[in-house]
This record gives C-alpha cells, structure tokens and sequence, in this order.
C-alpha cells in the first residue's frame, strides 16, 4: 500500500473520491473522434452551460488548452498581450511561439491588478509595416502567484478589447478558485473574456484534463486544431465523467482549501524566520521566505520529505505551499510542527 | 441503455472490457507531470521492454506520439523522407509543417514495399545550399491501407538510414496487427527503427493514449517536448494501467480480428458487384469497392445505419471495413445479409 | 580583368550590359520601406500591368517571392498543392514548411502536364477533422526541368481552384522563356492566376530581384510580411531600374538564348556517348546525359573548367546546360569541341 | 529633378554620394548564390576583420540580419533574453516567433544599463520541464532610444552568458554610430557577442544591405538559412561595392551627424513648448516633446511638410529627429525656424 505523503507541491496532485472514480467507470463511453462519446458530449454541454458560453471542447491538460485557444485565434506573425509571468508566458515552454509562431508582448501585473494603460499602450498600430498584429489578449484569474483580478479589472480590459476588435482568452485554470475569492459565480468572470480555460484536475481533483470554452463556431475550428496538435482521444468518457462529478460535486470544496490556506498562513507566522507574502493570499496558496542563513533549501526540503512532506524548492526565493483535496487540517498542523523542529533550535 | 452498433468504422471504437475497466480503478495513481504516477511508470516500463527499447512515453493520441517524435527528432527547415498516404501525411491535419516546421518528402509504396532506391533517391546532399537537411525517415506498419511491409524491406531502409545517420521513426500504430500478420514479434519489427509509437486504443481496446518508445536519451528529451505541445497529463495512471492490461490481454486476441477480417472478405465475395481488393487483405481491414452505379453512397451508408451498422463513406472510391474486439462472427453475418439486401435486387 | 568564363550552370550568372547599368545609376532614389522610391514603383507599376495584374512588390528573389506569396496565401497548417519537384519542393531549403509552417502535397508532373483530376483528388475535403485545409495550389511555369506547362492545362487547373475557392500562385521564375516557348503573351499565362513571381536576375539580366504580383489588397498584405521576412531593403531604386530596364529591353533577346539552347541540342547530338533528353527542350536548357563509364563527373567537370567552362554536375544522372545573356553562339561551338576532345578517344 | 526635402524620419533615407555610386557601377560582379561575386567576397572579408571576427555574410536588411542569427542560433521551441523594447521585439513583426519559433523574454533597459542580475534571473533552469531552454541572449548598441549601453554593461553580460554557455547577438544596427559614442573601436564592442549585425544602409549611407558576422561555421550554416529566408541573391556585387565604400569612407563622417545632433538639440531649447530628451542623446537622434495643448501631431506634420521637412509622427508620446548624411547644418536652423513659427505665437 501507498505511504499517505502530505503533499504540498500544487493541488494538481490530487486523488480522486471513490464516487468519482464510480462515475468514470459507469460512463457511457464511445469514440470522441467520432464526436460519439455521450460522457464528453454531457461534459461539455454542462461546461459551456455553467460558463454562459455556447460550447466547451475537452482536451488533455490546461497548456493544451491555453495554446489550443491561441492556435485557433491568431495567425502565424501575430502578437498577443499578456500579463508578465502568466502560465502561458513563463510555464509553458515557449509553445505559443513554437507552435502558433506568435509573439507575446508582456504588460506588467502589479498584485491584483493589470493597468488597462498598460493594455492600451501595447495594442500595434496595424498602419506600421514594422509591426505585428495585435490578435489577442491573454488574460489569467486566478493568477500564478495567489492572487486575483479584481471583475473591474477584467471588465475594463475586456471593454478595451472589444473597441479594437480583439478577443480576450481567460487561462482560467483556476477560475473556481478565483470565483470563490471575489465572491461571484464563475460565469460572471468567464463573461469577461470570449474564450475561457478551465483544469479539472487541480483543485477539482480530476485526474486529466481541460475545457476549452467559447462561441460555437470557435470550438468547431478548435476541434480541427486539436486533431492538428495531437489532442484528439478516443473514449474520452471516463475522463469526461470524472469531469462532470468534479464541476457538479467538488466546486463547493475548494472553500476548505481557501480555509486551509487560511489557517496555515495564520500558524506560518508563529515560526520565527518565516516572511508570509501576506497581499497574495486570495486562494489555496500560501507563498513565504525563509529568512536567509537559516537552513539550506536542500536541508530543509530533505526534513520536510523525511516527515513525509512533499513541497516543491524555492522559485524566485519564495516557497509555496497549496492546500487541496488531499490536505486537512491535521495535515496542516504536522507540517508548521515539523517547520518548527526546521527552523527553531 | 445503449444501443449496440455493429461498428465498422475503425478499430478506434472499441469498448472496454471489464476486467480492463477494473483495472483501471485500482491502479494505483500520481502526478505524472512530476512523474509520480505507479502505474504509467509500470506500463512506460512494461512496453519498453516488449518492444526492446530503453525507455517509453505515455501520450494522449497516435498523432501526438507521431508528431512528438519529428519535434524530438528533427530541427524547423528539415525534411523527412515518407511513405506517400502515411498516416503522418495524409491524416494528421499538416501537423509535421504547421508544429515542427518541417517539410514532408514522401516516397512511393507499392503495396508491400518501399523501394529502398527511392528512399536513398530522396536522401538530400547536404553540400547543396538548396536543399533542407533530411534528418528523419518515417515509415509505418501496419500501412493504413490494410497491408504490412516486409521485415526484409524495413531492414534495408533501416540499413540505409544508418549508413547515412539518419534515424527511424515507425508509426506502429498498429504494431501488433503488422506482427501478427509478419509472424514475428512486435519487437523485431522495432528493432529496425530507433523510435516507434504504438497505440493502445485501437485494436488493443484501452480507451486512450499511445506509447512513443525509443533511447533514453531521446525519451528524456521528448518528456520535454511533449509538455510544449500540451500532452503533460495529471492521473494518468487510470489510463495507464487499462494500457497495461491492454498489452498484456488483448495483444492475442488481435488473431480474432484478422480472422474476422478474412470471414468477412470471404463472405463479401458472396456479393454481386463487389469488388474486393484482395492484395490488400493483411490485417483487421476489408477494403472494397461496389460497382458504379449501383446504389449512393448515401443511401448505402444509410440503409446500413438502419440496420445498426456504422461505416465511414468512401475514400478515394473504396469503403473500409475494420473488425475488432466489439464485432463477432455473427455481426459479420448481419452485415452480409444487410448488404445483399441493399445491392441485390 | 576578370577571365571571361563560358559559364553554363545557370541563367542566374547573367553579368549586366553598359546601358541597364547606367540605367542603375541614374535612377531616382528614395527609403523604399517608406515607400518613397521612385524608380521602385516605377518598376512595379510596369510589372502590374505587364502581367494584367493590380499591384506588384519588388522582392529579394525568386525563393522570396515565392515563400512571401505563401506566407500571404496561407494559414500555418495549410496544405499547398504543388507540382512534384517544383522549385518550391526541391529547391527553397522546406521554406514552405520553416516559415509559413505549411504542408506541401505533390501531384505528378508527366513531361508537360499536371493531370487535373490529380488535382481534384489531392484537395482536401474540409468536413475531416483529419485533414488540413487546402488554401493554394501552386503551378510553375516554365518547369525547372526545361519543359512548359501547355496554356490549356493551367487553364483547367485555374478553373477547378475557381470552383473550389483556391487561388493559384504562378511561381514563374521564367515566365517569359515559357511565353516565349507557348508564344503568347506573358500577360496570358499570368492570366491564368492569383499572384505571379517574375525574377529579373535570370535570363532577363538584372543584378537582383524578382516581383511577386497581385491584387491589390493582397500585395497591401505581402507589404507586410515582406517585413516581416527580413525583405524591407531601403534605397531600392538601383535594382528597381535595373529590372525595368529588363522588363523592356531583355524580354525579346530571350529568344537568342532559346535559339542557342536549340544549336546546342543539335551539336551534342555529334557526340557519340551522349544522350540528349530531347522531349524536354522547350526554353533555354538543355538536358543530356553521358553513356554510363565514359567518364567520372568529376574528370569531366575538371576538364571542362580547365577549358574556361563552368558546368553544374549531374543532378538525378543528368548534366544541365543552360544559355543566356552571356553565352554567344562560338561558346557553344567551343564546349562542343572541348566535350569532343573529353569523350572521344 | 526631385525636390530636395530635410528628411527627419531616419538615416535610413540617406541618398548615395556620387563616388560609391561610381564604386558600385565599377564593382566586380559574379553571382553570390554560387559564392563567386568577388566584390561580396572583399565585403565580407573586410567586415569580418573590421569587426575581429572570422567571417561575414552580406544579407538584404538589418531585420534580415537579426532574424537569421536568431534562426541560426536557436531551435524552435527555444527562448531568447532580450532587451525591453529592443529593435527584433518592437519592430521587426513578430518574424522570431513567425520564422524561427522562439520566445521572447524581455528584460527591463534602463537608460543605459540592463541590469545583469536580471539577465541572470530571466536564464531558465532546465531542469524544470515547465521552461524553454534560454539559447540566445541579443543586445543592442545603440539601442533604438537614442542611447548607448556601456561597455563594462556588455562585457557582464557576455562573461555571464558565456558563463551559462549561452550565445551573444548583438544588434549594431548603429554600431559605429555606438563606438563614436563610446569613444572606442567597433571591434571592442563586437568583441562582447558571438555575432553581430551591422547595417550598411543607415548612416552609412549604402543603399542597402547588413551584415551578419560571426564564427566561421556559424556563418557557414547561416548561409543555408540566408537561402531558405529568401536571401540568396544574385549579383549582389554593386551593392558590396557600395558598402565596402561604406565601411572604408563614410565610418568617420557619423561624426558630421552627432554634432549635428547635439546642434540641433541645443537650438530646440529655444523654443518654448518643446522638451527634449536630455539623458537620451548619446548619438544621431534627437527625442523631443511638445507640450501638450500646444499644437496637433497632424498639424505639425502637416506644417513641416510644407516647409520642406519629413518627420514621423509621435512613438510614445515623442517626435524623433535623426541627423545623416543628408542633412547639414542650414537644414537644421530652417529646421528651428520652421518650427517656431509652428509653435510660437
């Protein structure tokens, strides 16, 4: 049998419930190729439903769908606008120009909030033969670094967008979560974009996969982009029905995982040496220093995975810890026990 | 319920049995973009070593595992030299051009052969400024058009390509049906290439996901690429060890199919004003064509539907039937007597 | 001084004569990215209407003008029907794919003739997620192989893109040997498609450049990704009045160039040891080959430069030469001595 | 005769003085794509040894230059570390991400100065399959705002990316336009990057044309990339000519064009309304505002023009002046003049 790990690394680690993993096995399945797997189809139409949008594509992971959704609105030689250090920026491993051949011309993110300036500013003039064609606008929420855009934010941009004719796409990886901390139904952010990416198997605890979402005529070129880049599969409905029970059974839950974060930024800040990154604390993340000098970040992720903690090393200096299906509150507790026996002599 | 077709359409539709269905829920599960996941570790393992390779990649599809061994393989601006109606060219949406930017050279394949004159034909000389760098030779077995190369001519192609230093990649989508009809291990099929895609959701019934399977280092490499392309997967272990199952069950079974396969052209020849291509009767395919005139493709397609029996409309003037684990003897009879009713009056 | 060499590889050495370099010097300059040379648009506005078209642009060359047609005509993931061993094929390094990121998909080319129903049958049908889109078929004329392609198969192929929304691109690189050779006006086969690529460095003696011509809005578009390629060059004018010198003073002297090829044919039939590919003698080259064991390529090659003549060696068994500006009727009669004196004992 | 304007817009509009006219219709011709024009040879010699590298390659534009160093240097997929605002991110149309498929990581550029611990901060751990692998790191000097970057900033940078065994290209568009600045020799810049793009046709005064400049076998596996971009082209001797004259007589006369510069922008000061750009006038550009209120950007121009001068519009607010070759110091006071009328009442 499994050794239980506490898991910290990010909540893409998830297990599945026993009731999900009874769905996926009585789905009714078919060939999706074949657009003939009724458990995708209900997936789908339930997704597109839940986001006030026509149509919802599943595909195999949120990269894929981030650079399905470019693929499909731009052309070769095109530029999108991005907040600095999003996923598709900074985590995706160069795909959208290696695969869609376009650039992506960064904006800066100060913590909650993207200056629509800023947006306005980097939109080409299409007049100038130097310039590229600006085609899209990329927006995250929730972002990487534990923090949401403000509705406001996003509906200023969005406004913006619509006035230059140029789509907005939503990397909504983790969209519940965002929802959940601004307090509104996810449709209300998904309103604000005209593409939006969903990942069933972070906070949701699916085990594979992304929606595609948006007007129908897009989704239909989308699926021939997706057979382009490998990502068409064929009984997609085991998958698609542990999709479903996530967005009908697991959206609610994340609230313990916000709770948890909650609480285990509340008992970081008892562990001398700890600096809690207290203005990017909106969802299940929970990002801190460990004033330098004080252990080695081998040391420490060593002591940690020897109590039987898993995290992920320093990015930029900071750790973060993500709460998820798979942690409670005694969980929480053993790992700031173990940080003590860590950092305190 | 469902009702059950009787579908011909291709092998890619195969239901799963139970014992695979179970499999799949008590396979034990990780992350697998942090490579944590038991059971695709089992499987990737498992395939490496029935095909005689180092190391293997479990992928979402038989195109992506095909389109991530040119991006592995090849650097943008390079040719590939290919069998003319590959899969790679004739089926995969111009991925090889529009992901990796790389440029097809397709060679004839007369039914069971490739002529390893035209291969080395279409070799290009490097010292000329014109020319693109040929940096990967694809070949695939079983062809899609219902037959195998030999093992002799895939021996001297793999020869040449090694006295050029060029590698091999083998589209094995249908690895185990070309062994089968060859009579020699799947295994000895790969040894003449460096790497081969295999896929579990065709003939072999697992519901998702292909193998590339090749050195360590290329493999290594390719884990990379595959990320960028968006087929970096979560639990992958529910799919895994239904891949896992489907090679070590269902390789066998592969024999009923191609047994079916023959029943079925046997009995087609029973018909007036078909027209079997019989040269092309190697594996789980019937292909044929009904005389001009006769009946429409429409009609034809729909009468058939009528009869619950699924079928693909013609391509380039012929109707393919596949055979595989969801269609018995007695399915074949059905669809004997259907068509006799649609063509004999 | 320079030695003067009988230089037989290509119409491409073409030194210039005294008038179109005075014609260079006394041009009217300008920032031609700002579209502001004179002597540029002089030269385009005469290529247009030369051609029966709207609109022209002044590019590098000829590998130029036909990439940048692509990448105008094109979205990545397109496929592009082309004329087996057409230039873009066989000599522009797999651009097509590099750049544009499109998949070329060949049809057979029997002497002078590209089948149309070949054509028909390789235009994808949209409705398959499995296939690309079918955005340009490319037709050239002359062919590389010394032949022309007959007005009334361009015709058909015009007709049948017409009827399937597909434009042409006419990679006429030698154009005018090909109207010369069909005896009608340039303007006639231009007819016969989209956009045209015209090269004033061959035959018609310019230093630098062809045109690729078009409607107006599409070559508004190839501005752009004229850029976007690197072939924005400022203070054209110098080419510009080169190339329209060409354009009305060096088309009818092609027909010295054919005459010569013609007595050269002749001449090499004298020869014992050498076979002529007599069926392909349409424009200014000529194709033999020289009776296997004769002599290595490379003692002829040797023998041949050390008499003052540059020959290309044999690419698929065949030697090419080809006439032009700079060969005059007593070169020929030399090479022939000098071919005599190698392979006549 | 074309009437003589003051123009503005940059030195990319210089017209050619008569004695590399005479030096171009005088050159030695051959055709460069066979590596025979003898006066591209001497170019690309001279420039190699100008700038203490090994060997050079004559290509049609600065964008040109760039674009092929980042093919050549890089794999698709790849990601390069580059200056904010940088020529090859602002103004060359998205063609890194359209042709060679790499993203690009801005780091910020203060005046100048980029900070090398944010260079060394943007260099990827490869460790992690979420990033691209960092292949080039591009500098520019001058930089496009008027400035040049330090020497001891360029020699840091080199040290750490040569320390992470990562390849320099440095941008010089106006390199010797930065080495007046700097006080020292082209060459001592140069040697802070592996390859170098120097333009000819800026204040040079060439018509056309840049150079790439590298590591021999760099430049040798350029020149098939030059091929596949378009940029083979023929007789490209007239246009060496004229930058070998470039190079050998117009490199001191930049000077002329600083002091015009710094001229032009004391004489700015004058005139009420007008902010100039004090900290960015390092070389042959002046960077100024009007106040705001004071008169419309089209009114201006409009102003200008019929007073004989061309100008931009504004870039971020700013008008730019740049001095060459063809402008001399009445222009400049005709200049001030005009432009008091424009704004003083």
């Amino acid at each position: 049998m499994t050794k239980r790990w506490i898991d910290l690394r990010s909540d893409t680690v998830t297990l599945q419930p026993e009731e999900m993993k009874r769905a996926m096995i009585e789905a009714e399945i078919g060939d999706d190729v074949y657009e003939d797997d009724p458990a995708t189809k209900a997936l789908e139409a339930y997704a597109a439903e839940l986001l006030g949008k026509d149509a919802a594509l599943f595909v195999p992971s949120g990269t894929f769908a981030n650079q399905l959704a470019i693929m499909t609105h731009t052309r070769r030689g095109d530029e999108i606008i991005i907040g600095q250090d999003a996923h598709i920026q900074a985590h995706e491993v160069g795909a959208a120009a290696a695969l869609a051949g376009v650039q992506l011309k960064t904006v800066p993110v100060h913590l909650n909030q993207i200056e629509v300036l800023d947006v306005r500013h980097a939109i080409r003039d299409l007049s100038d033969v130097h310039y590229p064609e600006t085609s899209l606008i990329c927006v995250e929420n929730a972002l990487g670094n534990g923090c949401v855009l403000t509705l406001d934010n996003m509906k200023e941009i969005y406004r913006l967008a619509y006035l230059h004719s140029i789509p907005v796409h939503l990397d909504g990886a983790r969209l519940f979560n965002a929802a959940l901390a601004l307090g509104v139904p996810a449709k209300t952010i998904a309103a604000q974009a005209d593409t939006v990416n969903i990942c069933l198997s972070k906070g949701l605890a699916a085990p594979i996969g992304s929606l595609l979402v948006g007007e129908k005529d897009f989704i239909r070129r989308a699926r021939k982009n997706r057979k382009r880049m490998g990502g068409g599969m064929r009984q997609t409905g085991y998958l698609a029905a542990a999709g479903l029970y996530a967005l009908t059974h697991m959206v609610d839950r994340l609230r313990e995982d916000h709770e948890n974060a909650t609480y285990l930024a509340s008992r970081l800040t008892e562990i001398p040496g700890i600096e809690l990154m207290k203005h990017r604390r909106d969802i299940n993340m929970v990002f801190f220093k460990i004033e330098e000098g004080l252990i080695k970040e081998a040391t420490f992720l060593q002591k940690l995975l020897s109590a039987g903690i898993k995290s992920n090393g320093m990015e930029d200096g900071e750790y973060r810890f993500v709460t998820h299906y798979g942690i409670v509150r005694e969980d929480i507790d053993t790992v700031v026990e173990v940080m003590k026996a860590c950092l305190v002599q």
